[in-house]
């Protein structure tokens, strides 16, 4: 069987799905932003770990080494926050390619370093070994929590409001302008060298005289793409506030995938607005440009990062008064399945496009 | 500068050399088996972390599936077992090509788990992604430890003796048994090729019917090489013998390199006696069938995961008594140097010849 057939969730339930914990300590295992390991003292121990792989997470093209490294932490730092964790340490393991020098790793490095420098976080060890072909980058995050405060995907009630923090789709439609200036690009290094050749002129030169794109009005779009902040503001005010989450998950694949996420962990269904979907101006002009739907975008798009939560109904006013947070509907009975309601009344049954990894690009 | 140049030390000196930790969980950060992070309980937690890449750790043509999957996972067991600590939980990240199935990949965590299952091991989470080329295994193994019970790469004391686990050389002497037996199949194929095509027979079945290398009485470096084993025997022996070790280190990249990383750390010197190096009769054999000098094949060669440790010189008698377990030699004054003693009563200084995982290959 094709593994793209059965998706990244399909894959990990196969693999994974029948597996009994045999430690005591493994409080949860796989299935949650973070696994959860109790300790003999009062706080327990999260861990979470991505895999980016060169041409299929990321593309040196547009993406610098150094935001790189800056993202791939804070991705995994994302992942502590969503479980209402302090992240502490990372682990850090590169396999290189040969095309790559000191200097280049030294720059990635160098982003890992600022987004650890920001959060507080130590880089503990790692591994540095070589590769055939391109980067590929595994992190780990190790964070703590004290004891029954990790809050997981599964605790979300019937009449809980669901709420999100920042503002969705902005880090996709980023993506769609950098694949679009990427395909522009390639094809006047086409024209440009067939030009060259022509005139018997200097291919390099010419090459070097191409102007650079112009992103002007879309800054915020490419830095929620290539510079994504993981929110621990968002878990510091809800601290502050005495609003403990019931649920919560990061944003990473999508608001549509990450909400059918909670629901089905917490056993329940959900109903979310389409106007409540908090969007930013430039990601709305945007869409308008790429001719997409921004709705669409902002349910399906991922990498923003952003934190989805669900709180009880008596907290409305509390998290209401947040800023950077905006309650956008409420979970239901299972029985009522998982719906958006649209601006003009209908409900359409959410549906999880998110990004499939497992998909060949 | 090129990266093999500075070698995976190196570059990990340039890159991780000035790093302070900033939270005082951080009891040990890069440079030893494990990092070490203290709990606010009696246990520390150790984590540890190794990337495995095709084509450069492994070769499909002749390691199964099933024992790559094995031998992912005790390798970093034993960095767990190798601070004198208990591995409890791994994470696994793979990052697979599209020419896998998910049964190479359920074939490839049916060795994961079997290993998980003997060393009492949760799979608690992971990241499962695509790969534009061959298979990329991250894996992490978190473990515990007393505080204070943590044996570290610095800890060897001049007078303390130098003692090594199981035997040496073994699993070098399967690898370069199994390259070979590789390179005479792919000989046989275009030869058997050209001959099916000048008579018209059938290719593939006349490739089918080329004879499988024949490994009688090379059984043990073969499973050396494929199905290492952490060394959890050797810690409860230790354990019960009531002997701590002052410094220890896990043989992945061969004697010299790792007792030099101890000699280094530990700030001491070192004489080890050639003759005391423990060798299997068939790694003797085959060394001479391949025309190579066993000690150096035991001295440089890596992958066997036994354990190298310093113990104080009033242990002398219980750790000769432990199975499995030689005494090989002894720490001096740094001042001394480091060197192995030849049989003929030489001194040669120990170089690291170890494997360059940053070397392309």
């Amino acid at each position: 069987m094709e593994i793209a057939e059965l998706g990244e969730f399909g894959l990990i339930r196969r693999l994974a799905g029948d597996i009994t914990p045999v430690n005591e300590s493994t409080v949860k295992g796989t299935g949650d932003d973070c696994a959860v390991i109790s300790t003999d003292g009062a706080q327990e121990t999260l861990v979470t770990t991505d895999m980016l792989m060169e041409g299929v997470h990321f593309d040196l093209t547009y993406m610098p080494l150094r935001h790189l490294g800056y993202k791939a932490v804070m991705v995994n730092l994302s992942d502590i926050y969503a479980m209402n964790g302090t992240p502490k340490q990372i682990t850090v393991s590169l396999a290189i390619s040969k095309r790559f020098l000191v200097e280049d790793i030294e720059e990635l490095y160098s982003g890992m370093r600022l987004a650890c420098e920001q959060h507080h976080v130590d880089i503990v060890g790692g591994d540095t070994t070589s590769s055939m072909t391109g980067l590929a980058i595994s992190i780990t995050a190790i964070g703590t929590a004290a004891k029954g405060e990790a809050v997981y995907r599964s605790g979300a009630h019937e009449t809980d409001l669901i709420c999100v923090s920042g503002n969705l789709g902005a880090a996709y439609m980023g993506l769609q302008i950098l694949e679009r200036e990427k395909a522009v690009y390639n094809e006047q290094v086409r024209e440009t060298t067939a030009q060259a050749r022509r005139n018997g002129a200097d291919v390099e030169e010419a090459i070097a005289r191409i102007p650079q794109p112009d992103f002007a009005g879309k800054e915020y779009l490419l830095e929620r793409q290539m510079k994504p902040e993981a929110k621990k503001d968002i878990i510091e005010r809800l601290r502050e506030a005495g609003v403990r989450p019931t649920a919560m998950i990061d944003i990473s694949d999508g608001l549509s995938s990450e909400l059918m996420h909670i629901c089905e962990q917490s056993h329940c269904g959900c109903r979310i607005y389409e106007e409540r979907i908090p969007l930013d101006y430039q990601t709305a002009v945007a869409a308008e440009e790429f001719n997409m739907n921004v709705s669409t975008c902002a349910l399906n798009g991922g990498e923003d990062y952003e934190l989805l939560f669900t709180v009880p109904l008596t907290a409305n006013d509390t998290v209401s008064a947040i800023e950077d947070v905006k309650v956008i509907g409420y979970i239901t009975a299972e029985s009522l399945g998982k719906a958006l309601i649209s601006r003009d009344g209908n409900e359409f049954e959410l549906k999880a496009q998110g990004w499939n990894p497992l998909k060949q690009p």
